[in-house]
Protein backbone atom coordinates (compact mmCIF):
# COMPACT_ATOMS: atom_id res chain seq x y z
CA UNK A 1 0.00 0.00 0.00
CA UNK A 2 2.56 2.58 -1.06
CA UNK A 3 0.40 5.30 -1.59
CA UNK A 4 -1.83 4.75 1.40
CA UNK A 5 1.34 4.68 3.26
CA UNK A 6 2.51 7.89 1.95
CA UNK A 7 -0.77 9.51 2.39
CA UNK A 8 -0.34 8.56 6.47
CA UNK A 9 2.45 10.14 6.66
CA UNK A 10 0.40 13.43 6.40
CA UNK A 11 -1.84 12.84 8.80
CA UNK A 12 -1.41 15.31 11.45
CA UNK A 13 -0.23 12.68 14.41
CA UNK A 14 2.38 10.79 12.34
CA UNK A 15 3.87 13.84 11.04
CA UNK A 16 4.61 14.60 14.38
CA UNK A 17 5.89 11.14 15.35
CA UNK A 18 8.27 11.06 12.10
CA UNK A 19 9.69 14.70 13.27
CA UNK A 20 10.37 13.02 16.68
CA UNK A 21 11.97 9.91 14.84
CA UNK A 22 13.93 12.16 12.82
CA UNK A 23 15.49 14.38 15.67
CA UNK A 24 16.42 11.12 17.60
CA UNK A 25 17.47 8.58 14.37
CA UNK A 26 18.78 11.47 12.31
CA UNK A 27 16.73 9.57 9.17
CA UNK A 28 13.18 9.57 8.02
CA UNK A 29 11.52 6.40 8.91
CA UNK A 30 9.65 4.34 5.90
CA UNK A 31 7.27 1.79 7.67
CA UNK A 32 6.02 3.89 10.90
CA UNK A 33 3.73 0.66 12.25
CA UNK A 34 7.68 -1.19 12.72
CA UNK A 35 8.83 1.73 14.84
CA UNK A 36 5.66 1.65 16.81
CA UNK A 37 6.39 -1.61 17.58
CA UNK A 38 10.02 -1.22 19.11
CA UNK A 39 8.49 1.29 21.76
CA UNK A 40 5.74 -0.37 22.46
CA UNK A 41 6.35 -2.42 25.50
CA UNK A 42 4.17 -5.92 26.75
CA UNK A 43 2.45 -4.28 29.45
CA UNK A 44 0.59 -1.68 27.01
CA UNK A 45 0.19 -4.31 23.96
CA UNK A 46 -2.75 -6.10 23.03
CA UNK A 47 -3.41 -9.31 21.35
CA UNK A 48 -3.07 -9.61 17.35
CA UNK A 49 -3.89 -13.61 17.64
CA UNK A 50 -4.22 -15.90 20.27
CA UNK A 51 -0.53 -15.87 22.38
CA UNK A 52 0.81 -12.96 20.60
CA UNK A 53 0.92 -9.39 21.04
CA UNK A 54 2.04 -6.65 19.35
CA UNK A 55 4.59 -5.63 21.46
CA UNK A 56 8.11 -5.33 20.99
CA UNK A 57 9.58 -8.86 21.90
CA UNK A 58 9.79 -10.33 18.66
CA UNK A 59 11.75 -7.43 17.51
CA UNK A 60 13.82 -7.27 20.38
CA UNK A 61 15.04 -10.48 18.86
CA UNK A 62 15.54 -9.53 15.83
CA UNK A 63 17.33 -6.29 16.37
CA UNK A 64 19.75 -7.89 18.94
CA UNK A 65 20.65 -10.60 16.17
CA UNK A 66 21.61 -7.72 13.89
CA UNK A 67 22.89 -5.87 16.58
CA UNK A 68 25.34 -8.69 17.61
CA UNK A 69 26.58 -8.90 13.84
CA UNK A 70 27.45 -5.47 12.97
CA UNK A 71 29.20 -5.21 16.15
CA UNK A 72 31.10 -8.61 15.54
CA UNK A 73 32.29 -7.07 12.38
CA UNK A 74 33.69 -3.80 13.60
CA UNK A 75 35.66 -5.22 16.41
CA UNK A 76 36.81 -8.14 13.84
CA UNK A 77 37.87 -5.19 11.58
CA UNK A 78 38.97 -2.95 14.32
CA UNK A 79 41.33 -5.19 16.18
CA UNK A 80 42.97 -7.48 13.38
CA UNK A 81 45.66 -9.13 16.09
CA UNK A 82 43.31 -10.20 18.78
CA UNK A 83 41.80 -13.48 19.44
CA UNK A 84 38.08 -14.76 19.63
CA UNK A 85 38.20 -14.69 22.99
CA UNK A 86 38.77 -11.04 23.62
CA UNK A 87 36.47 -10.35 20.19
CA UNK A 88 33.56 -12.21 22.35
CA UNK A 89 34.24 -10.55 25.78
CA UNK A 90 34.56 -6.42 24.26
CA UNK A 91 31.32 -7.46 22.37
CA UNK A 92 29.53 -8.41 25.60
CA UNK A 93 30.60 -5.49 26.87
CA UNK A 94 29.10 -3.50 24.38
CA UNK A 95 25.71 -5.01 23.73
CA UNK A 96 25.26 -5.64 27.88
CA UNK A 97 21.72 -4.27 29.18
CA UNK A 98 23.42 -2.10 31.39
CA UNK A 99 25.59 -0.42 28.55
CA UNK A 100 22.35 -0.44 26.20
CA UNK A 101 20.30 0.82 29.09
CA UNK A 102 22.41 3.94 29.09
CA UNK A 103 22.95 4.26 25.78
CA UNK A 104 18.99 4.58 24.87
CA UNK A 105 18.56 6.59 27.97
CA UNK A 106 21.32 8.86 26.73
CA UNK A 107 19.46 8.96 22.82
CA UNK A 108 16.10 10.06 24.35
CA UNK A 109 14.02 7.26 23.91
CA UNK A 110 12.35 7.80 27.43
CA UNK A 111 10.24 10.08 25.04
CA UNK A 112 9.07 7.49 22.96
CA UNK A 113 8.90 4.43 25.05
CA UNK A 114 5.03 3.75 25.83
CA UNK A 115 4.10 1.42 28.68
CA UNK A 116 1.62 0.64 31.76
CA UNK A 117 3.42 2.27 34.78
CA UNK A 118 1.09 0.32 37.28
CA UNK A 119 2.37 -3.08 35.34
CA UNK A 120 6.37 -2.27 35.73
CA UNK A 121 8.32 -2.20 38.98
CA UNK A 122 10.53 0.97 39.00
CA UNK A 123 13.84 -0.89 39.38
CA UNK A 124 12.46 -3.07 35.54
CA UNK A 125 11.96 0.66 34.31
CA UNK A 126 15.64 1.07 33.08
CA UNK A 127 15.41 -2.38 31.06
CA UNK A 128 12.41 -1.52 29.07
CA UNK A 129 15.39 1.25 27.46
CA UNK A 130 17.76 -1.52 26.31
CA UNK A 131 15.43 -3.80 25.38
CA UNK A 132 13.51 -0.69 23.42
CA UNK A 133 17.09 0.02 21.88
CA UNK A 134 17.33 -3.77 20.63
CA UNK A 135 13.57 -3.56 19.03
CA UNK A 136 14.71 -0.40 17.17
CA UNK A 137 17.48 -1.73 15.53
CA UNK A 138 15.01 -4.80 14.42
CA UNK A 139 12.71 -2.40 13.40
CA UNK A 140 15.19 -0.43 11.00
CA UNK A 141 16.71 -3.66 9.41
CA UNK A 142 13.31 -4.52 8.62
CA UNK A 143 12.26 -1.16 7.08
CA UNK A 144 16.05 -0.20 5.29
CA UNK A 145 17.89 -2.79 5.10
CA UNK A 146 20.94 -4.56 6.78
CA UNK A 147 23.52 -1.72 5.24
CA UNK A 148 21.50 1.13 6.08
CA UNK A 149 21.36 -0.88 9.75
CA UNK A 150 25.10 -0.72 10.01
CA UNK A 151 25.83 2.34 8.69
CA UNK A 152 23.13 4.00 11.34
CA UNK A 153 25.31 1.94 14.17
CA UNK A 154 28.50 2.51 13.41
CA UNK A 155 28.25 6.58 12.33
CA UNK A 156 25.43 7.15 14.40
CA UNK A 157 25.76 5.05 17.61
CA UNK A 158 29.12 3.73 17.80
CA UNK A 159 31.48 6.42 16.91
CA UNK A 160 29.37 8.68 18.64
CA UNK A 161 27.93 7.46 21.99
CA UNK A 162 30.08 4.33 23.12
CA UNK A 163 33.94 4.69 23.52
CA UNK A 164 35.11 0.76 22.68
CA UNK A 165 39.14 1.35 23.58
CA UNK A 166 37.47 2.85 27.23
CA UNK A 167 35.16 -0.25 27.14
CA UNK A 168 37.99 -2.25 26.31
CA UNK A 169 40.12 -1.24 29.66
CA UNK A 170 37.09 -1.50 31.96
CA UNK A 171 36.29 -4.99 34.15
CA UNK A 172 32.67 -5.24 35.45
CA UNK A 173 33.25 -5.10 39.25
CA UNK A 174 29.38 -7.01 39.85
CA UNK A 175 30.36 -7.04 43.24
CA UNK A 176 30.68 -2.89 43.71
CA UNK A 177 27.49 -2.66 41.22
CA UNK A 178 25.26 -4.64 43.33
CA UNK A 179 26.30 -3.08 46.70
CA UNK A 180 25.59 0.33 44.93
CA UNK A 181 22.26 -0.91 43.24
CA UNK A 182 21.16 -2.52 46.85
CA UNK A 183 22.38 0.76 49.04
CA UNK A 184 20.26 2.67 46.52
CA UNK A 185 17.41 0.67 47.39
CA UNK A 186 17.56 -0.24 51.15
CA UNK A 187 18.63 -3.63 50.75
CA UNK A 188 20.91 -5.77 52.89
CA UNK A 189 23.34 -7.94 51.05
CA UNK A 190 25.97 -10.09 51.94
CA UNK A 191 28.28 -12.82 50.35
CA UNK A 192 28.52 -16.32 52.45
CA UNK A 193 30.41 -19.10 51.89
CA UNK A 194 28.78 -22.16 51.93
CA UNK A 195 29.69 -25.69 52.15
CA UNK A 196 30.37 -27.55 48.86
CA UNK A 197 28.42 -30.06 47.71
CA UNK A 198 29.46 -34.11 47.36
CA UNK A 199 31.96 -34.51 45.42
CA UNK A 200 33.59 -31.48 44.64
CA UNK A 201 36.99 -30.61 44.89
CA UNK A 202 37.43 -28.59 48.70
CA UNK A 203 39.69 -26.76 46.72
CA UNK A 204 36.88 -24.86 45.45
CA UNK A 205 34.63 -21.94 47.22
CA UNK A 206 30.63 -21.63 47.07
CA UNK A 207 29.66 -18.27 47.82
CA UNK A 208 25.94 -16.67 48.05
CA UNK A 209 24.81 -13.78 46.96
CA UNK A 210 22.29 -12.92 49.35
CA UNK A 211 19.86 -9.92 49.39
CA UNK A 212 17.25 -9.42 51.96
CA UNK A 213 17.85 -12.97 53.31
CA UNK A 214 16.96 -14.41 49.87
CA UNK A 215 19.58 -16.48 47.75
CA UNK A 216 20.00 -14.60 44.49
CA UNK A 217 23.29 -15.76 43.50
CA UNK A 218 25.83 -18.15 43.54
CA UNK A 219 29.39 -18.38 42.27
CA UNK A 220 31.74 -21.37 43.07
CA UNK A 221 35.75 -20.61 41.79
CA UNK A 222 39.03 -21.25 43.39
CA UNK A 223 40.02 -18.60 45.21
CA UNK A 224 36.97 -16.80 47.54
CA UNK A 225 37.46 -13.63 45.49
CA UNK A 226 36.26 -15.10 42.51
CA UNK A 227 33.38 -17.00 43.62
CA UNK A 228 31.95 -13.74 45.42
CA UNK A 229 32.59 -12.09 42.40
CA UNK A 230 30.60 -14.89 40.39
CA UNK A 231 27.76 -14.82 42.84
CA UNK A 232 27.51 -10.78 42.37
CA UNK A 233 27.39 -11.22 38.77
CA UNK A 234 24.61 -13.74 38.88
CA UNK A 235 22.74 -11.85 41.34
CA UNK A 236 23.18 -8.50 39.04
CA UNK A 237 21.49 -11.01 35.96
CA UNK A 238 18.46 -12.25 38.11
CA UNK A 239 17.66 -8.73 39.05
CA UNK A 240 18.52 -7.41 35.46
CA UNK A 241 20.83 -4.48 36.85
CA UNK B 1 46.24 -6.34 -5.12
CA UNK B 2 43.72 -6.99 -7.85
CA UNK B 3 45.97 -8.01 -10.45
CA UNK B 4 47.56 -10.55 -8.38
CA UNK B 5 44.87 -12.20 -7.29
CA UNK B 6 43.29 -12.66 -10.51
CA UNK B 7 46.79 -13.53 -11.41
CA UNK B 8 46.57 -16.09 -8.83
CA UNK B 9 43.48 -17.69 -9.80
CA UNK B 10 45.87 -19.00 -12.42
CA UNK B 11 48.02 -20.83 -10.76
CA UNK B 12 47.32 -24.55 -10.84
CA UNK B 13 46.99 -25.27 -7.19
CA UNK B 14 44.74 -22.41 -6.94
CA UNK B 15 42.42 -23.48 -9.80
CA UNK B 16 41.92 -26.38 -8.15
CA UNK B 17 41.21 -25.45 -5.04
CA UNK B 18 38.26 -22.73 -6.47
CA UNK B 19 37.15 -26.02 -8.33
CA UNK B 20 37.12 -27.74 -5.36
CA UNK B 21 35.05 -24.98 -3.62
CA UNK B 22 32.99 -24.04 -6.10
CA UNK B 23 31.27 -27.49 -6.02
CA UNK B 24 30.96 -28.06 -2.92
CA UNK B 25 29.03 -23.97 -1.91
CA UNK B 26 27.55 -23.21 -5.39
CA UNK B 27 29.67 -19.79 -6.59
CA UNK B 28 32.97 -18.56 -7.24
CA UNK B 29 35.21 -17.49 -4.19
CA UNK B 30 36.94 -13.93 -4.86
CA UNK B 31 39.38 -13.86 -1.95
CA UNK B 32 40.45 -17.60 -1.91
CA UNK B 33 42.79 -16.61 1.54
CA UNK B 34 39.65 -16.18 3.41
CA UNK B 35 38.17 -19.75 2.15
CA UNK B 36 41.95 -21.33 2.92
CA UNK B 37 41.43 -19.26 6.51
CA UNK B 38 38.06 -20.93 7.48
CA UNK B 39 38.99 -24.54 7.08
CA UNK B 40 42.06 -23.99 8.85
CA UNK B 41 41.95 -25.59 12.71
CA UNK B 42 44.15 -23.79 15.12
CA UNK B 43 46.09 -27.14 15.71
CA UNK B 44 48.30 -26.56 12.30
CA UNK B 45 47.93 -22.79 12.17
CA UNK B 46 51.19 -20.77 12.58
CA UNK B 47 51.52 -17.57 14.11
CA UNK B 48 50.63 -14.46 12.70
CA UNK B 49 51.73 -11.74 15.42
CA UNK B 50 52.16 -13.07 19.24
CA UNK B 51 49.22 -14.64 20.22
CA UNK B 52 47.46 -14.78 17.50
CA UNK B 53 46.99 -17.49 14.73
CA UNK B 54 46.16 -17.66 10.95
CA UNK B 55 43.37 -20.46 12.37
CA UNK B 56 39.74 -19.92 11.50
CA UNK B 57 38.38 -19.02 15.31
CA UNK B 58 38.37 -15.42 14.60
CA UNK B 59 36.52 -16.02 11.80
CA UNK B 60 34.15 -18.50 13.76
CA UNK B 61 33.34 -15.30 15.89
CA UNK B 62 32.12 -13.10 13.16
CA UNK B 63 30.33 -16.62 11.04
CA UNK B 64 28.59 -17.23 14.00
CA UNK B 65 26.83 -13.85 14.40
CA UNK B 66 26.26 -13.42 10.53
CA UNK B 67 24.49 -16.89 10.68
CA UNK B 68 22.71 -15.90 14.20
CA UNK B 69 21.25 -12.48 12.47
CA UNK B 70 19.86 -14.62 9.13
CA UNK B 71 18.49 -17.54 10.81
CA UNK B 72 16.64 -15.00 13.48
CA UNK B 73 15.42 -12.90 10.10
CA UNK B 74 14.43 -16.37 8.58
CA UNK B 75 12.31 -17.57 11.25
CA UNK B 76 10.78 -14.21 12.18
CA UNK B 77 9.53 -14.06 8.89
CA UNK B 78 7.94 -17.81 8.82
CA UNK B 79 6.85 -17.45 11.80
CA UNK B 80 4.99 -14.10 12.01
CA UNK B 81 2.50 -15.42 15.43
CA UNK B 82 5.44 -17.07 17.22
CA UNK B 83 6.65 -15.06 20.18
CA UNK B 84 10.26 -14.48 20.89
CA UNK B 85 10.82 -17.27 23.20
CA UNK B 86 9.61 -19.42 20.44
CA UNK B 87 12.30 -18.19 17.99
CA UNK B 88 14.96 -18.00 20.66
CA UNK B 89 14.73 -21.80 20.97
CA UNK B 90 14.50 -22.81 17.53
CA UNK B 91 17.20 -20.52 16.12
CA UNK B 92 19.45 -22.91 19.19
CA UNK B 93 18.29 -25.82 17.47
CA UNK B 94 19.62 -24.69 14.16
CA UNK B 95 22.79 -23.12 15.12
CA UNK B 96 23.50 -26.09 17.85
CA UNK B 97 26.92 -27.60 17.53
CA UNK B 98 25.23 -30.88 17.17
CA UNK B 99 23.18 -29.52 13.85
CA UNK B 100 25.98 -27.83 12.38
CA UNK B 101 28.57 -30.40 12.70
CA UNK B 102 26.22 -33.00 10.59
CA UNK B 103 25.54 -30.18 8.02
CA UNK B 104 29.29 -29.74 7.30
CA UNK B 105 29.86 -33.50 7.09
CA UNK B 106 26.80 -33.51 4.59
CA UNK B 107 27.97 -30.88 2.63
CA UNK B 108 31.56 -32.58 2.45
CA UNK B 109 33.90 -30.19 4.40
CA UNK B 110 36.13 -33.04 5.95
CA UNK B 111 37.98 -32.86 2.68
CA UNK B 112 38.95 -29.24 2.89
CA UNK B 113 39.70 -28.86 7.02
CA UNK B 114 42.99 -29.09 7.71
CA UNK B 115 44.24 -30.00 11.06
CA UNK B 116 47.06 -32.03 12.97
CA UNK B 117 45.44 -35.34 14.07
CA UNK B 118 47.66 -36.04 16.79
CA UNK B 119 46.41 -32.90 18.67
CA UNK B 120 42.55 -33.29 18.12
CA UNK B 121 41.16 -36.23 19.99
CA UNK B 122 38.52 -38.37 18.15
CA UNK B 123 35.33 -37.51 20.05
CA UNK B 124 36.32 -33.75 19.29
CA UNK B 125 36.98 -34.19 15.75
CA UNK B 126 33.36 -33.76 14.79
CA UNK B 127 32.96 -30.57 16.36
CA UNK B 128 35.88 -28.99 13.80
CA UNK B 129 32.95 -29.05 10.84
CA UNK B 130 30.37 -27.00 12.52
CA UNK B 131 33.24 -24.78 13.65
CA UNK B 132 34.57 -24.45 10.33
CA UNK B 133 31.06 -23.93 9.14
CA UNK B 134 30.28 -21.00 11.22
CA UNK B 135 34.31 -19.58 10.05
CA UNK B 136 33.29 -20.61 6.14
CA UNK B 137 30.03 -18.13 7.01
CA UNK B 138 32.33 -15.46 8.01
CA UNK B 139 34.66 -15.66 5.20
CA UNK B 140 31.56 -15.42 2.95
CA UNK B 141 30.29 -12.38 4.49
CA UNK B 142 33.93 -10.75 4.06
CA UNK B 143 34.07 -11.88 0.80
CA UNK B 144 30.88 -10.93 -0.70
CA UNK B 145 28.80 -8.91 1.90
CA UNK B 146 25.59 -9.49 3.96
CA UNK B 147 23.13 -10.13 1.05
CA UNK B 148 24.70 -12.72 -0.53
CA UNK B 149 25.53 -14.79 2.74
CA UNK B 150 22.21 -14.16 3.56
CA UNK B 151 21.07 -15.58 0.11
CA UNK B 152 23.87 -18.19 -0.07
CA UNK B 153 22.35 -19.66 3.59
CA UNK B 154 18.86 -19.55 2.60
CA UNK B 155 19.19 -20.74 -0.96
CA UNK B 156 21.75 -23.13 -0.81
CA UNK B 157 21.48 -24.11 3.12
CA UNK B 158 18.91 -23.79 4.41
CA UNK B 159 16.36 -24.95 1.90
CA UNK B 160 18.12 -27.89 0.91
CA UNK B 161 19.72 -29.32 4.14
CA UNK B 162 17.65 -28.16 7.19
CA UNK B 163 14.09 -29.22 8.29
CA UNK B 164 13.20 -26.34 9.79
CA UNK B 165 9.44 -28.10 11.00
CA UNK B 166 10.93 -30.82 12.06
CA UNK B 167 13.41 -29.14 13.75
CA UNK B 168 10.49 -27.52 15.74
CA UNK B 169 8.62 -30.99 16.91
CA UNK B 170 11.53 -32.80 18.04
CA UNK B 171 12.36 -31.57 21.66
CA UNK B 172 16.08 -32.22 22.48
CA UNK B 173 16.74 -35.15 24.49
CA UNK B 174 19.67 -34.14 26.67
CA UNK B 175 19.52 -37.01 28.86
CA UNK B 176 19.31 -39.81 26.45
CA UNK B 177 21.47 -38.26 24.37
CA UNK B 178 24.42 -37.77 27.56
CA UNK B 179 23.85 -41.88 27.81
CA UNK B 180 24.31 -42.80 24.36
CA UNK B 181 27.90 -40.82 24.32
CA UNK B 182 28.82 -42.29 27.61
CA UNK B 183 27.67 -45.91 26.19
CA UNK B 184 29.51 -45.35 22.99
CA UNK B 185 33.00 -43.91 25.06
CA UNK B 186 32.79 -46.46 27.46
CA UNK B 187 32.06 -44.39 30.67
CA UNK B 188 29.81 -44.84 33.84
CA UNK B 189 27.06 -41.73 34.20
CA UNK B 190 24.56 -41.38 36.83
CA UNK B 191 22.51 -39.18 38.11
CA UNK B 192 22.59 -38.50 41.65
CA UNK B 193 20.03 -36.40 44.18
CA UNK B 194 21.95 -33.93 45.70
CA UNK B 195 20.91 -31.90 49.35
CA UNK B 196 19.39 -28.22 48.43
CA UNK B 197 21.78 -25.80 49.79
CA UNK B 198 20.92 -23.95 52.88
CA UNK B 199 18.25 -21.04 52.53
CA UNK B 200 16.87 -22.88 49.04
CA UNK B 201 13.26 -23.70 49.07
CA UNK B 202 12.81 -27.47 49.47
CA UNK B 203 10.47 -27.92 47.12
CA UNK B 204 14.02 -27.58 44.33
CA UNK B 205 15.17 -31.16 43.25
CA UNK B 206 18.96 -30.68 42.90
CA UNK B 207 20.76 -33.13 40.50
CA UNK B 208 24.18 -33.87 39.75
CA UNK B 209 25.13 -35.61 36.45
CA UNK B 210 28.40 -38.16 37.09
CA UNK B 211 30.60 -39.44 34.33
CA UNK B 212 33.32 -41.72 35.76
CA UNK B 213 33.04 -40.39 39.11
CA UNK B 214 33.49 -36.72 38.46
CA UNK B 215 30.05 -34.14 38.96
CA UNK B 216 29.95 -32.81 34.93
CA UNK B 217 26.58 -31.43 35.24
CA UNK B 218 24.15 -29.76 38.18
CA UNK B 219 20.53 -29.16 37.58
CA UNK B 220 18.03 -27.75 39.89
CA UNK B 221 14.04 -27.54 39.15
CA UNK B 222 11.26 -27.96 41.02
CA UNK B 223 10.32 -31.74 39.73
CA UNK B 224 13.17 -34.26 40.11
CA UNK B 225 12.61 -35.15 36.46
CA UNK B 226 13.38 -31.75 34.73
CA UNK B 227 16.37 -31.68 37.41
CA UNK B 228 17.96 -34.67 35.56
CA UNK B 229 17.03 -33.21 32.03
CA UNK B 230 18.86 -29.32 33.17
CA UNK B 231 21.89 -31.43 34.41
CA UNK B 232 22.11 -33.75 31.60
CA UNK B 233 21.81 -30.70 29.70
CA UNK B 234 24.80 -28.57 31.47
CA UNK B 235 26.78 -31.84 31.04
CA UNK B 236 26.27 -31.80 27.28
CA UNK B 237 27.10 -28.60 27.24
CA UNK B 238 30.48 -29.34 29.21
CA UNK B 239 31.27 -32.31 27.62
CA UNK B 240 30.56 -30.21 23.99
CA UNK B 241 28.39 -33.46 22.70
Amino acid sequence: MPVFGFYKLYLSSDRKYVKKLKNLLGFIPGNLSLYRMAFRHKSIATNVKKGVKNSNERLEFLGDAVLGSVVAEVLFKLYPYKDEGFLTELRSKIVSRVNLNALARKMGFEQLIEYDNRMVSNTRQGSLLGDAFEALIGAVYLDKGYEFTKDFLINHIIKSHIDIHKLEQTETNFKSKLIEWCQRHGKDVSFDLVENQEGESNKLFSVHAIIDGEVMGLGKEFSKKNAEKLSAEKACEALGI
